[in-house]
């Protein structure tokens, strides 16, 4: 038996299955059944209820089609099927027997094979649904599209199948020598990522499970923004990311409704934690109203889109206004204490949810005290090369920029930062140090993972950490701290971290390579490259980690690699595992194409760009000519 | 037509129903359906499910049975029925159709009646449940039971009911002279009290909607020991409270298993925040793990027994093991911070849970410590005057005394609770000021109650209360407080209170007239003395607020009358309402029962004792003999 098939990447409403069985060792009758199954059962269902309605069911000779309906939304799918059955290479004739059920369609079709003969059965399939067709052109549409595979063939589907995946492959491979097992754990990971997010349609994103499992619905996360937004930015064109953050764009009413059910008014936008169409999907209070930092690295997106990519017409024209619902959030979630004189935060969760309810979450007071900052900047830059469209801000946003930015620039020069004194350590919140102090080191093994051995309660109240958001802040925004900094703070973090969410250790190991710390960098990366390949966590059934697969590239090339995009300039400060030969990857970096192979003894910079790129490589500009390439001594 | 109906107090698995119907202006026919339901749905299922199966219907001329089964937790119930009939008090022969359905059984009873006469209808039920009574026993026992109230008969029936209400009138009435509207107020809160619980069954307890509604499923809360005992405590025989300690006491042992579950250990008791049987019933976290201030309100019910009753044999008999249970939970909740060097309690939610998940809440600290100590006390008492239990205790507590103790002794003396020294107030919680210091007088009225209005995030950051728990553990713990100290607190509290539990204002209202503010007491006894006879917050169909009322009577008892009992001493301190003319209450103290009247003028204390009695009021030695009466001038 073999078999083959392929959702296409080139003809994206078409799948097909190749199915050969050859009579090795014998003669008779094979039946082969080809059918299109409506009767599904959802994981996440109640009751066993099951979600879909069946609108029609139509089997005939040669063909099937079923149409379903989600019961509460009423998203439609219609799908459509052909085939052709040969017998070495010949098309045979027989007639099948059409089976139609109420929620299932079919045909079987029957060989008499001779010994040493192969019976194939090609299955095309076309899908259509209510997000692109009206209700009623379902079954004409997904009928031609089978229609168009089935001429088209499938040996011809597959070829412009993987010319699309070629070119996929070309700008976001990385290559590891000396480590296969490396090599695979990425390539696994880039492949997914493609496979989940292609950046045609501006209304769909990254879910955390992408499509491998119904874990989290399909919904989606800031995984998006912190984790897959690096990832498309330097391996895909730019309308790629571009169109993540239009979904986010197009939202914005939605997360103005979101604030407002909250008791925020006038603009104000808090962006929902978990959504499939901009409302909020989550259920617990200490996450929808209190995990807040998602709109931060939802206002970060635009501005790491922008430092990337050189478009800054998208801050006048989209990125604006979503920046300023989000600061007028802040403004109003921050409020002033009188007895500290300072501006303060209280009652969030920040990114490590081994904590709930807390005031005064370091990172999430960074990120607001951020996007003030550059909301302010960004009007600036508006108002200063697009002033038309500023005054068109203004009336539609009622913007009043001189009253609200008095506030905004208060709270940037008043905002209180946990700080421990004697530690000279950022602190992840207030009171964190009435924590009784202990280290994930002295841990029990075999009482690790704790959030599978532990109560909730032993988990909030210990000093435990699901992943550092100190840390994470650090990483978003290192510029603003020496390198001494981030290292104290490393120190007094990992330590107590359990890197229990799969979005911890990419970010740790991408600072331990900042700080010097290759082999650490090594042990954080190991933790997340193969996760999924090797089942680490014995959760693969629940689907695979795609959003973390982001974390992983950028262990390699924010990490190892210390690919950096700040001030307009690129920046590379590559180290080596010892336990690698070499590795290479591509970035892009204003719509240039660059190839960087990194061994012990060298860093190679290969262009694939059309003009003269500068960049910076340890710390030196270095210039490399069109279809040029530089080395670099380590 | 005429009606009457009652469940029996005196024959308690007994009801009946008495159903006249008299032709004014016609002669004809008439039909009496007398019937049990099974069919029942409850209000807090879910998709409709119903809860009972009904395992035996029968029906037969005169009477008929039905016998019912909870689905999860097979609780059965069986109920027996027969009727007699008559016209102008003249039995009736008529043959009654008989009906029997799966769930319905019932009988048609058809009269014909001539103008002016009058048909009767009494009905006599008996009520068995698998509490009572093997599975197989419930049918012959209901059977006979409703034979037996059939054949003692209606008017006799009634009238032994009558006789033990009047009982219980006798003890617990409170007289208000001057003010209908308060008398009928506290008389409907009375009745209910004791229609609720009884005292007669340890297996029992009072849910805050007692019988009156399915809202908390019939479940017990701290209500219980905060609330209700301080009633039953001065107006019931001992043994009524006692049965509700003996409660908590057979539930120790579900108490340490719900401990263990959330990671503590030797014997650490954490009683449920709700149950039926002992195993926590709630689900959320905040409330489940971090709402336990209840263990502090059960061992604080051990003490106020012991010194109302004076009953210590008790504590050694069984309140010892509940105080050692629940102050090893108190050990290990609380831990040591290096940073304060002071012990802190992190992660709880007060009795005001308008805030959830905070750190060291004052009276959660406060209750905590007063635990650690009481036990201390208690071990020592039990050690001096029961020295072979106190052996039999090591043993079966695995009870390290000196090395328990020790740490116990240092948690009272290195305990962290929150103060300001600038107002010299003490804080609800760490952070406390923090938040924007509102007043609830400024609180727009169309907002009120903010819980029906407000977002739970705008409730949790807001610095609005509640129940001001910081008074609450005021009044509990009074003698430690000089009254300026309640004062100060008072002032700062209750204008930031919204008093959105239904066991806020009772406690204010107490203090209130300690402190003096007559006024302020009477406008919080106001918000619960006709809570449910006025429908103040238009929720009655939920059924009504048993527990609350408890706290109406506390506050004209203790918060009027002044009633405490401490150092082995009865104090009085009464004042009244300009409101009122006279008032009146019944209490009892060691066993002896006085009775108190308070005008404007003057305080009167009447001995129902047997003995000399001797107590304090307005702070003088006052001397009753037995059946004599006291006058002290106002």
């Amino acid at each position: 038996m073999r078999s083959r098939r392929f959702v296409s990447m080139a003809d994206t409403e078409n799948g097909a299955i190749r199915y050969e069985v050859t009579a090795l060792n014998f003669s008779g009758s094979i039946s082969f059944c080809t059918y299109i199954d409506g009767d599904i059962k959802n994981e996440d269902s109640n009751y066993d209820e099951k979600f879909w309605n069946i609108l029609d069911v139509n089997a005939s000779e040669g063909g099937a089609y079923l149409e379903s309906q989600t019961k509460k939304s009423d998203f439609r799918v219609g799908i459509a099927m052909k085939y052709r059955t040969s017998v070495n290479g010949k098309k045979t004739q027989s007639k099948p027997e059409v089976i139609q059920l109420a929620k299932w369609v079919g045909n079987k079709i029957t060989f008499e094979l001779k010994e040493g003969q192969t019976a194939c059965m090609e299955k095309y399939v076309g899908v259509t649904s209510s997000l692109n067709y009206a209700a009623d052109q379902l079954k004409s549409n997904a009928e031609e599209l089978a229609s168009y595979a089935y001429h088209k063939g499938f040996d011809q589907l597959f070829t412009d199948h993987q010319k699309k995946w070629a070119e996929k492959w070309v700008h976001s491979d990385i290559k590891i020598k000396g480590d296969v097992a490396a090599q695979q754990g990425i390539r696994f990971n880039i492949f997914h990522l493609n496979q989940t997010y292609t950046g045609e349609d501006e209304r769909l994103n990254v879910g955390p499970k992408g499509f491998t499992g119904e874990k989290y619905g399909g919904t989606t996360y800031w995984d998006t923004e912190a984790y897959c937004v690096p990832f498309f930015l330097m391996t895909a064109p730019p309308e790629v990311t571009r169109q993540l953050l239009i979904y986010r764009y197009k939202h914005l009413p939605r997360a103005i409704e979101n604030a407002e059910k909250l008791g925020f008014n006038k603009g104000a936008a808090l962006y929902p934690m978990v959504t499939a169409n901009g409302e909020e999907c989550h259920n617990e209070w200490e996450i929808t109203f209190e995990e807040i930092h998602r709109n931060g690295a939802i206002a970060f997106a635009i501005h790491n889109y922008i430092r990337h990519t050189g478009d800054k017409n998208y801050l006048a024209e989209y990125g604006i206004e979503v920046l300023v619902g989000i600061s007028r959030f802040w403004s109003q979630r921050i409020t002033f204490s009188e007895a500290r004189k300072k501006y303060v935060m209280l009652g969030v969760t920040g990114p490590n949810e081994y904590e709930n309810n807390v005031n005064n979450n370091w990172y999430t007071n960074k990120m607001a005290t951020w996007c003030l900052q550059y909301t302010m900047e960004s009007l600036e830059y508006v108002k200063q090369n697009n002033p038309d469209r500023f005054e068109e801000l203004v009336t539609k946003l009622k913007l009043n920029e001189e009253h609200e930015t008095q506030r905004w620039k208060d709270i940037v020069a008043k905002m209180h930062f946990p700080f421990n004194e004697e530690l000279q350590v950022h602190m992840q919140q207030d009171g964190f140090m009435d924590k009784e102090q202990l280290m994930a080191a002295d841990l029990d093994p075999t009482q690790r993972p704790i959030n599978q051995h532990w109560s909730w309660d032993r988990i909030l109240r210990s000093n435990f950490i699901k992943q550092a958001d100190t840390l994470q802040g650090m990483y978003v925004l290192e510029e603003e701290f020496s390198t001494e900094e981030i290292e104290r703070n490393f120190n007094f973090y990992e330590p107590r971290t359990v890197h229990e969410s799969s979005l911890s250790p990419c970010v740790h190991s991408i600072l331990a390579t900042k700080i010097g710390r290759i082999d650490k960098a090594y042990e954080m990366y190991l933790r997340t490259s193969r996760l999924d390949l090797d089942d680490y966590n014995a959760e693969v059934h629940e689907g695979l980690h795609i959003t973390s697969m982001a974390g992983t590239w950028m262990s390699i090339v924010e990490g190892f690699g210390g690919k950096r995009a700040y001030d307009e300039k690129l920046y590379l400060n590559p180290d080596i595992p010892s336990q690698w030969e070499e590795y290479a990857f591509r970035i892009t970096f204003k719509g240039n194409d660059l190839e960087v192979r990194v061994s012990e003894t060298e860093v190679e910079i290969i262009s694939h760009a059309k003009k003269t790129i500068q960049l910076y490589v340890y710390k030196q500009l270095v210039t490399v000519e069109p279809q040029q390439s530089q080395t670099i001594s380590r």
